[in-house]
């Protein structure tokens, strides 16, 4: 699944590809507040009673403006309900959006994606900024409270950076950051607020996980030790670390198998800081929980993380930490001199490089997802032409399948189904009430992924089951060519994958076209589907041998069809003529690309070689797991889609060994070496 | 000439390119400070006199150690005599590497480059460290400097990043930075201290200006005008920023036609902060420096800015500086919320798009630069051969045929005139006693260029006169591919340098092979040769229609050979088939490469055809150049080093259309679309 890459995605999605004709002046289903009395759709909430019992809560701390991040204590990219506050205040239930209240006014900011979204969920109690990042929050902040006023915050709702970038908009200007520690949006909220998630949390079997947690936090230690500013303590605040670090999973957040915890390891001990009651007896022996040595793991409760740290710095300690999903909750009680910062913790970074066994569970999850997606595709072939499939309708038989699979435990996100022009929406999942039929007539994109015990997957295939334009097939084969030429690039170790993903671009751009979102991102055993710091992005951190990242261009034509291929790949060393020290990737996401969507006429003969064989690993892979099932229709559908492709396919019924002999004797005679 | 890409890249030289052979514990031309008594070569500099005096000078104002940067008060790469500090305390050369000076010890540090001449020219009085940043000097200053110290700067040889860095590593520490504002080390020089340069400024002719100072000043200041924080001054502290803004130039630093300056540029004043006596009754004039008006340029001395600019800050204004070319000197004296910062100004930033004139001024200096260049290589495919060409009189007779061209104001660099091995030493360059002769059985690299009225030029080729191995070819061949593939490369405007850089290493890449240098920077008009931030470095700005830079891929065998093929772009519009607003490079430098050295079968057929076009180009644009000087021995090499090339040349004798036919009909079949 694709991730907008920060401010400039957003604002490429806006002014390129044109999603802003969504206008605010609305239809019937967008409010209008410029009217007497306001218009209201039904999907707007009403928020004037929420609001009056905040600002009373305001009032009582001396508050001028509250701020409302859209996270959690953890740095989450998905939230639990529980932590809904934005969404609850407001109304406004996309991902990602920020809220400040004053005495008199309500404020939200999001972007482009959400603009259509907000209308239809806000009352006129809301302002709504389109606009993104903390300086127009602080702007206005500015503008709506006096000198002299007080901005409440909750410090475990706002990273370092958020917290570092208020402070410096702020600064000089007489007005405080105030922190609160007892948020006040929950305090309003009451017993309406969905309860903390309280289901078991279980440990992986041994033959799903890469070591043991004993191993992982010897690991760390020798880290420790050998560091140069030789910490005492690692502090791991982000869910799947503490997931990662014990081989520790349940159920907290919506398809990512994490649950509330922090992580104190020192040198001496383990703390774990979790809800006790949700461990049972056989997860507290394999925790060694009843000693109290350096390799029994200690379960303290999940409040008390702030409290033993504040303890904990009063020796002679320092403290580990990634400043990236540390909150200013805890980076606030720990003295600067007791501070070891880096932007990821140790455990980020070594979880980040999959070992051997790691690497094995990941490809096996991604040869049963494959299974399932090239059922669904054949399916669809099926079904498609009956026009008895629409866009909510084929996820859920995509998510069928898969749940069919081995070790299944859900999809990896909500999956993204759509056809036709809301393929071209950024993150667009349909629903039971609104979405789309699906058609021979239009293209049809499917971003979607699994969570199994061994590993978790994504994968976007693009298709059209009828004629696709010249223009489609055009934009399709650059996409691919973009695809392969990410995949198959060469490249020295330690490079950063922001200083190669425009090769995934390149091919597009030569023609004019591009893409609003970033190129790829780390992906996780049985942990997050966007398992940072790994991938193309700016702040991502250098590619290594055993990390697996998706690469995925797209193109999206705004109000007609979206396009983008994605698959996982793992990072393997190269063999070169002349250097030692290269990289490149192996694909391991493994399902035949749209033949009809390609003009092989493109395609460079390094290009289609690489194209060929891709398909060829596909049927050798996944050719004998179909025949196993007996999925008989299946394999030959493979079998068909797997075929080499050559430059003259567009010319009917040229056998295809000629092609290829063609095709290979023009790569001989001039691609060789490039 | 290319730029050594910050930190990453002095590690890639030390580690990847091998440069370290060098080692330390020297032959005898290195000193040895393990015997007694210490062996020292005749290059080394007795320092013990000049290190008691500064003692003597930190003693009396308290200090526990001082330290000596490489820089002067505006930033610059090149530096006047008079700014040699940290060469005179140390007897230390080279042009990179930082000092401290201790009660008890002194220490130096510097990049691979120069470990070998630091050895050479340091007595024991010295450590060398080989380390870069400021946090290998920080570690060393906690060290040395006991608890309750005081380390003593001089704030005008301090950027503000610098400052930012050190204050950051002694945080907490107990040891504190003190800003002393006379200079310590120049106390101590004394009368030996080469004085400021005084040469005459002069103003450039209409004829050589892109637009006239007052135009340019409008400009700024309605850029002032639109400024959200509506800043009342802008202030300039880079040496070329001032010559820009004003068409001034002077000789102060080698290489750079700069003077020492700076400006302050406010709403309703403009005051140019400049040793008046340098100033002619003419360029007053020009100036309108009799009057006192919003377009009067009033004449302050060099010695008064940072008084001024504290009286200015009294006064209800905000001034908008560049942080990367302030130093703390002028940074610190300014209230914080009177800052508005960038990272470089508003007269960098427009300094950076060329106009259309300047455009023409900048392509036309080329123009007679490559005749220069033509030239010379046919004097030494006559010359080499006879054995009568070194490095060093190779240098001097390229700088002879530049100056014999109009409007020349000497070379823009120190010529890089490198033969066999000593073209895989960054940054070598012959002197007239140390030199290599020129031979057939050699590559040499040339990376030379010149200053003339109208444009500042730089341009790399490798030869080779004789029978090169086919590693040399290859190695040649990738490096032009990788020249070809960035300078053809279509891309979104605004994309930034860093983000593309790679298309000019994936050719070496794929056969494992590398260089550990930047991949280019921007060029003034008569200006600097490095004019940042435009470029392909991480910190350098996005790509606009306009701006000028060095591509410069090369590859380097120890101990062997060098190559590098270094052009200068600009950047300008591409038509591309659906977008609008996509950039590629204009190749401005118009040299032919050398023909024995391309494999023309490990070329695409798109880089072929490029590559064509290219030498078809400079035929057009150089051959009637030279036909007008009656240079006819050079016309005809140029007519027989731009023929076309076909991927049969290697077999001989084929006739070139035919040849051309042939690739042009691949192309037709193949690489029409890539």
């Amino acid at each position: 699944m694709m991730v907008l890459a920060g401010l400039w995605a957003v604002l490429l999605c806006a002014c390129v590809l044109g999603h802003p004709k969504q206008t605010t002046s609305g239809g019937e289903d967008m409010r209008n507040c410029s009217v007497t009395p306001p218009y209201l759709p039904v999907t707007a909430v009403n928020t004037t009673a929420r609001l009056k019992n905040l600002r009373q809560q305001m009032a009582s701390k001396l508050l001028d403006a509250y701020i409302v991040p859209d996270t959690d204590a953890h740095m989450s990219e998905y939230i639990a309900k529980h932590d809904e506050r934005r969404w609850w205040i407001s109304g406004f239930s996309g991902s990602a959006g920020n809220a400040v209240v004053s005495k008199g006014k309500a404020a939200l900011w999001t972007d482009s994606r959400y603009w259509i979204q907000a209308e239809r969920q806000m009352d006129c109690n809301w302002e709504l900024h389109k606009q993104v990042g903390t300086l127009p929050m602080a702007t206005w902040i500015l503008a709506e409270v006096p000198a002299g006023g007080q901005i409440g915050f909750d410090p475990f709702l706002f990273s370092i950076d958020t917290w570092k970038s208020f402070e410096l908009h702020l600064q000089g200007s007489n007005r405080s950051l105030v922190p609160i520690t007892d948020n006040l949006v929950d305090q309003v909220w009451g017993t309406e607020r969905p309860p903390l998630p309280s289901q078991p949390i279980y440990y992986l079997q041994e033959n799903f996980t890469g070591s043991t947690w004993q191993d992982k936090v010897t690991g760390i230690r020798n880290q420790m030790q050998k560091h140069a500013k030789a910490p005492t303590a690692v502090l791991l605040s982000a869910l799947d670390e503490t997931a990662w670090l014990f081989n520790l999973r349940s159920n907290d957040i919506p398809y990512n198998p994490f649950f509330y915890s922090y992580t104190l390891l020192t040198n001496s001990s383990i703390r774990l800081f979790v809800n006790a009651s949700r461990l049972g007896d056989d997860v507290r022996r394999y925790l060694s929980s009843d000693c109290t040595g350096p390799m029994c793991v200690q379960i303290e409760d999940y409040n008390q993380i702030q409290k033993h740290v504040t303890e904990y710095v009063k020796g002679d300690v320092r403290v580990w930490l990634g400043t990236e999903y540390t909150t200013y909750g805890l980076y606030g009680v720990i003295p600067k001199e007791k501070l070891v910062e880096d932007s990821y913790s140790p455990v980020m970074v070594a979880k980040s490089v999959k070992n051997e066994k790691e690497q094995e569970l990941l490809k096996a999850a991604h040869v049963r997802d494959a299974v399932a997606v090239i059922r669904y595709l054949v399916w669809l072939e099926k079904n498609v032409p009956r026009g008895s499939v629409n866009e909510f309708s084929g996820a859920e038989q995509v998510d069928k399948f898969r749940r069919e699979e081995a070790f299944s435990a859900g999809p990896s996100f909500e999956t993204i189904s759509a056809s036709g022009l809301n393929a071209a929406l950024a993150h667009y999942s349909p629903t039971k009430e609104i979405h789309r039929n699906l058609s021979q007539n239009e293209m049809y994109l499917l971003d979607s992924g699994g969570q199994y015990w061994d590993g978790t997957t994504d994968i976007t295939r693009t298709v059209h089951w009828g004629i696709p334009s010249s223009f489609q097939k055009e934009a399709y084969t650059r996409v691919l060519m973009g695809n392969i030429d990410l995949s198959r690039l060469v490249f020295p170790t330690s490079t950063s994958g922001r200083v190669v993903e425009a090769f995934a671009r390149r091919a597009l751009w030569k023609a004019g076209l591009n893409y609003g979102h970033g190129t790829g991102h780390g992906i996780g055993n049985f942990l997050s589907v966007h398992e940072w710091p790994v991938g193309f992005q700016s702040n991502n951190i250098a590619m290594t041998k055993g990390m697996f990242t998706s690469i995925e261009p797209g193109y999206y034509q705004d109000g007609a069809f979206g396009i983008r291929l994605e698959d996982v790949a793992l990072v393997v060393e190269a063999k070169t003529k002349y250097g030692t020290s290269y990289l490149t990737f192996e694909v391991v996401s493994l399902v035949p690309y749209s033949r009809n969507l390609i003009d092989t006429h493109l395609l460079l003969p390094e290009q289609l070689e690489y194209l060929n064989q891709y398909h060829k690993t596909i049927q050798e892979k996944i050719g004998p797991e179909l025949q196993k099932r007996k999925l008989e229709e299946e394999y030959q559908w493979l079998l068909k889609n797997t075929e080499p492709l050559g430059h003259s396919s567009s010319r009917a019924h040229q056998p295809a060994s000629l092609t290829i002999l063609a095709a290979a004797t023009l790569v001989l005679a001039l691609g060789q070496n490039l």
